[in-house]
């Protein structure tokens, strides 16, 4: 038998502010290390110390105060580093890499909503990523206005909600609506969760999705 | 008559550390704001409010803290939002932009240096710049045993010398090699300042050719 290790896998978690992704990552993530899985919970921007460095940079400032360009490539530097330190190491030792967000994000934002041509996103992505690609992404879709007001719930506990939950309404629909295109674009890749519900409902279609996209390996339906 | 103002002018100082580029930068804006112009003196990285984020970013860490390709992400990250905010709008409204370092930097130690494609660094360096060239560059050169010397004397009063600072001898000679390429390569935009001499006998030979290159229209000659 051959000592090699298996390669681990890449789940990326996409959709709107406020969809929950963070909350169902964190569910999953413990239920997988529950199982003796190893599990690492990361997240783009921020997923390294000089990611932290660059969502600080990204998100501070108000809005108006990165131009588009600089901002699209910021995400693409704090990609760079983290694939290359955080999830390709993981994945060569086998281990589970749960991303809250990763390339989809940047085009859908930087994309579809700032309007970058879709030809440059790619490339930056394909550049930062070297052509890594997820396993799985999780699309955890709802209407906007239930999303924002999640968030502002949030944002009445923190001293100031950030940039990207100041803009407008039309801003996050087409987010939105990028979202669930390039879901349809990608139909192999993409599983898309409705995420209206509790905590707990959304929970029990996560793991069902994570259960069936690889064969009950992870989790069982 | 029009009341159209003229284009400022982009006159960039490039050269190994310790070639004194930033010292002989200071005392031009000086003596052009003298002759009453309006000199804008600003840098790469860290120009801007955010380019201080991201300059610190960059050197703090020590020698291998940032990925080679999220470092030269971040270089046009930088570019692109300090072109913007910063260059573009000072050239608008006629003003002299003296820059310490620009895209030739990224160029030289990026590309030639660290050994990025250089079809990528230009293209990446188009992007941020927008397509603006300076209108004059100084290439501040001198022996590398100099240069770190120099920086060395420098060293000794601060806390510690920069990442950059730590690199071995070959690749500030590597360095100092390819921005004499670079000078060679595009003769009509660079002057080349022999620089082991004082402050004073390298800004006599620097102002001479800011006289020469602007027909003596900024400083007689």
């Amino acid at each position: 038998m051959s000592g090699e290790m298996n390669r681990g896998k890449l789940i990326t978690f996409e959709g709107i502010d406020g969809c929950g992704k963070t909350t169902q990552l964190r569910l999953l993530a413990e239920e997988l290390t529950a199982q003796g899985f190893s599990v690492v919970a990361t997240r783009e921007p921020g997923g390294t110390e000089l990611g932290l460095k660059i969502r600080s940079a990204l998100l501070d400032g108000g809005k108006g105060s990165v131009e588009p360009l600089a901002e699209l490539l910021l995400y693409a530097a704090d990609r760079a580093h983290h694939v290359r330190r955080v999830v390709e190491p993981a994945l060569a030792t086998g281990q589970i890499v749960l991303s809250d967000r990763f390339y989809d994000a940047t085009t859908v934002y930087q994309g579809y909503a700032r309007g970058f041509e879709l030809s440059l996103v790619n490339q930056l992505n394909e550049l930062a990523t070297g052509g890594l690609k997820p396993d799985l992404t999780l699309l955890f879709d709802l209407d906007v206005e239930t999303g924002l007001s999640r968030t502002h719930k949030r944002g009445a506990e923190s001293v100031q909600p950030d940039r990207l939950d100041r803009e407008p309404l039309a801003f996050h629909q087409q987010v939105r609506a990028a979202y669930l295109d390039l879901a349809r674009q990608n139909p192999q890749r993409f599983r898309i969760i409705p995420a209206a519900g509790t905590i707990e409902t959304t929970y029990a279609l996560t793991r069902r999705e994570i259960a069936q996209a690889f064969s009950n390996a992870l989790l069982n339906a």
